[in-house]
C-alpha cells in the first residue's frame, strides 16, 4: 500500500509542480486597483505603518503568515536530505495551516546547518511574520535554536516536532490512562528516542505531572553520569529515571537497554526508528500496556503483533490504523490561539491545556479511540482556545 | 486626488487586513488526499529530490517563486522607513507578479540594515526560492547587495530600483528619440539623481549606445574627483561627462548644478526629488527636449508646467498623465523569461534587449504614447522572450 501512496506522490506532484501558490486577496490588478492597492495609495498605507509599527498586523498579512523553517537535517524519517529535498513537506504543512487554521505559511528552506545562522536568518525575518514554525531540525541543536528564538522573537516560535509531538503523545495518553485505569502519576512510562521529540515528550509529561519516566536512546537508559550523554540528555537524566540518577543502585534503576527499561512499565513511547519493539518485549511490560509506535512511515512495532503481545491500547502516527497521532492535532489550533490571542510566548502550561483540550474532543474514548479525527471540525478552535 | 486615494487605500488595507494570502494548489487538504499531498506520501517526493536535486525545480512551487527582499531603507519617496512599514509595498508588488506574470511572489522584509548580513540572510534562502527581487534598499549599499548576490547566488537576482527603473527609462527613451528624431549616441543626456536608479540608468543607457550623459547629485555634476563622492559614483564619472572627467577644462565640460548640466541638453531623466525642475531650466535646454519626471509620487516637474517650459515629450510614474514610466512594464515580464528560460543571471544584454521589446510593444510611438499600457496583455510575453 505504501508503495502504491509513494507512486500517487510522486505523480501528483510532478502534475501540480508544487502544493501552494501567492494570491491576492485584492483581486487581480486593473487600472482602477491600481493607485490604490500600489503606488501611489500603498505610500499612504506605509506612513501611517512607520509612525503606528502595531498597524503591520492590522493592515498587512502579516500576523496571519506563519514561517515554516528547516534546515532539512531530520526530515520525517528521511534524516538530513537537505533543505531542497525539504520543501515538499514544508510545502504539505503549509497546506495543513491552510485548510486547518486559515493560516497563511510560507515553507523557508535554509541554506545552512549551523545553529548560529540559523538563528540569525530567522530572527532577521522577525518583520515578516506573524509566527515561527520550526520544523525537521536535528538535535542536539533544535533545543538551542528554539530556546534562543522564543527567547530573542516577538513573535511566538515552536518547534513542532517538540512541542507539537508532545502535545498530541500528552492527549493520547491523557486519554489511553482513563482507559486503563491509571493516573499519569502512576503511570511507569518508557520514551524510546531522546530526539528532539523524546526529550521534549518527557519534558511536558513531567511538567504535566508524570513521575516515573525513563528515556532510552541507542545505548540505553539515561540517567545521571551514563556515557554518551549530550547536554540536553544531561538536563532529562535530573528528572527521569530518578533511583538511578540519585545513584541508588536499587530496585527501580533501569541501567541497561529498551528491554530492561520495558520490564514493568504500563506505557511505551517510541519516538524512534521502525522495528525496534517486539511482541516479545511487550510481554514483559505491565498488564494492559499502552503501545505508542509513533516512527513513520514503519512504526516500532505495527498494530497486530503489538497486539499479539498483549498490547491493550496500540497508536501510530499513520492514517490507516486506530488512534493516529498526528502533529496536525495540535499545530494548527496552537498557531490559530497564538495569533488571535497575541501570545508571544508559547509555555508549557498553554501546551498543556491544548494537550488536555485535544483529550477532551473525545467524547467517550475507547482503546480505538483516544484521540479525535484531525479532520474533527471543533478541534482548532477549542485548541486555540487553550493557547492564551 | 491623491489625498482621496490615500483614504482609500488605507481604508482598502485595513478591510483586506493584507493584500495575499498562501493557497493550496491541491485544494484542501482531505482524508483522502492527506497521504498523497503530506505523509507519508510525501517522504517519497523528498527522498527523490534528495537523490536528484534539480526535481526540486518540477515537484516543488520552487522555480516559480520570487523573494521580494527589503530592509526598508529607501521606501518610495519616503526614504527610511523600516521594514515593516515596507511590507505593503512589497506585499503591493507580490499581487502584481502575480497579475502580470503568475509568479507567486513572497515579501521578505528583513530586520538588518547592514548590506553584509542581508547578503548572508538572502543567499541562506536560495534552496526556496527560484529568484530574488530586491526592493526599496539603498544606495551605495544596494550595489554592493546586488553585485554580491548575483555573483555568489545560482538564482537571479534583481534589484528592481537599478535593473527595472533603468530597462523601463530606456525603453522611454529609445521611443521618444526616435519620435524627436536623434540616436541614442547624439543626445545629451541629464541623469539627476545618483542613488540605486540613477546610477544604473546611467550605466545601462551607457551600455546601449549614449555617449553624453551627465549624471548630478545634490552636490551637481559628477565627475572624476569632484567631492562629496563615493565609490559608484566615481565608478559612473569614468564613463559619463567626460570632458571634466578628462581634466578638460573646456567647452563641454559641465561642472555646476543642475541648471548648467541641463543647458543645451536633449533629454532630463529625474529619479531624485519632487519639483526640482521648473520652466525657466527646461527653456535653457535643446529644441524639444525630453523630460522624465519619474520622482514619486510628486514628480521634478509637473507635465503642465514641463510643457509651458517648452517640453515636447514628458513621462512621469504617475497613472494619472501620459507616458506612465512604471517599473510593472519590466519586472513581471524579466522574470518571467529568468524563470522559463532557466537563466540564472540577469545581463545587461538581457535588459537592453528587455528595453527594446518593452519599446517594440508601442505599435505608432507619438509624443504621448512613448511606452505601452502595463495592462497590455502582450507585453510580459515580448519581454520574457528577451530574457534568455
Amino acid at each position: 500500500m505504501d508503495e502504491e501512496i509513494n507512486e500517487q506522490a510522486l505523480a501528483l506532484h510532478k502534475k501540480l509542480k508544487g502544493k501552494i501558490s501567492i494570491e491576492s486577496k485584492a483581486g487581480n490588478v486593473t487600472p482602477e486597483n491600481l493607485p490604490i492597492l500600489y503606488t501611489p495609495g500603498v505610500g499612504a498605507v506605509s506612513a501611517y505603518i512607520a509612525e503606528h509599527p502595531e498597524a503591520v498586523n492590522s493592515m498587512t498579512n502579516r500576523a496571519n503568515t506563519v514561517a515554516i523553517v528547516t534546515d532539512g537535517t531530520a526530515v520525517l524519517g528521511l534524516g538530513n536530505i537537505g533543505p531542497k529535498a525539504a520543501l515538499p513537506v514544508m510545502e504539505g504543512k503549509a497546506i495543513l495551516f491552510k485548510t486547518f487554521a486559515g493560516i497563511d505559511a510560507v515553507p523557508i528552506c535554509l541554506d545552512t546547518q549551523d545553529a548560529e545562522e540559523i538563528i540569525r536568518t530567522v530572527k532577521a525575518m522577525e518583520p515578516t511574520f506573524g509566527g515561527i514554525n520550526l520544523e525537521d531540525i536535528a538535535a542536539p541543536k533544535a533545543f538551542t535554536i528554539l530556546a534562543r528564538l522564543k527567547n530573542e522573537m516577538q513573535i511566538p516560535v515552536l518547534h513542532d516536532d517538540q512541542q507539537g509531538t508532545a502535545v498530541v503523545v500528552l492527549a493520547g495518553l491523557i486519554n489511553s490512562l482513563a482507559v486503563r485505569g491509571l493516573t499519569l502519576a502512576q503511570a511507569r512510562i518508557v520514551v524510546n528516542g531522546a530526539g528532539a521529540a523524546g526529550l521534549a515528550i518527557a519534558s511536558l509529561l513531567i511538567t504535566a505531572g508524570a513521575k516515573q519516566i525513563v528515556v532510552t536512546d541507542s545505548h540505553g537508559a539515561i540517567y545521571k553520569g551514563r556515557e554518551g550523554m549530550n547536554e540536553e540528555k544531561e538536563r532529562i537524566a535530573k528528572v527521569t529515571n530518578m533511583v538511578c540518577s540519585l545513584g541508588l543502585d536499587k530496585e527501580g534503576c533501569v541501567s541497561g537497554g529498551l528491554t530492561e527499561a520495558l520490564a514493568g512499565a504500563h506505557v511505551f513511547v517510541g519516538v524512534s526508528k521502525g522495528g525496534v519493539l517486539t511482541a516479545e518485549m511487550i510481554r514483559t511490560m505491565a498488564e494492559r500496556p499502552i503501545i505508542f509506535a509513533l516512527a513513520n512511515p514503519v512504526p516500532e512495532i505495527f498494530p497486530d503483533e503489538a497486539h499479539a503481545g498483549g498490547a491493550y491500547i496500540v497508536a501510530t502516527g499513520r492514517s490507516d490504523f486506530p488512534n493516529q497521532l498526528n502533529n496536525v492535532l495540535a499545530f494548527p489550533g496552537i498557531f490559530r490561539g497564538a495569533i488571535d490571542n497575541g501570545v508571544r510566548l508559547i509555555t508549557d502550561e498553554m501546551l498543556i491545556r491544548a494537550a488536555r483540550a485535544i483529550a477532551g474532543a473525545v467524547e467517550a474514548p475507547d482503546a480505538e479511540h483516544i484521540v479525535p479525527s484531525v479532520f474533527d471540525t471543533t478541534l482548532v478552535k477549542r485548541v486555540a482556545d487553550a493557547i492564551r
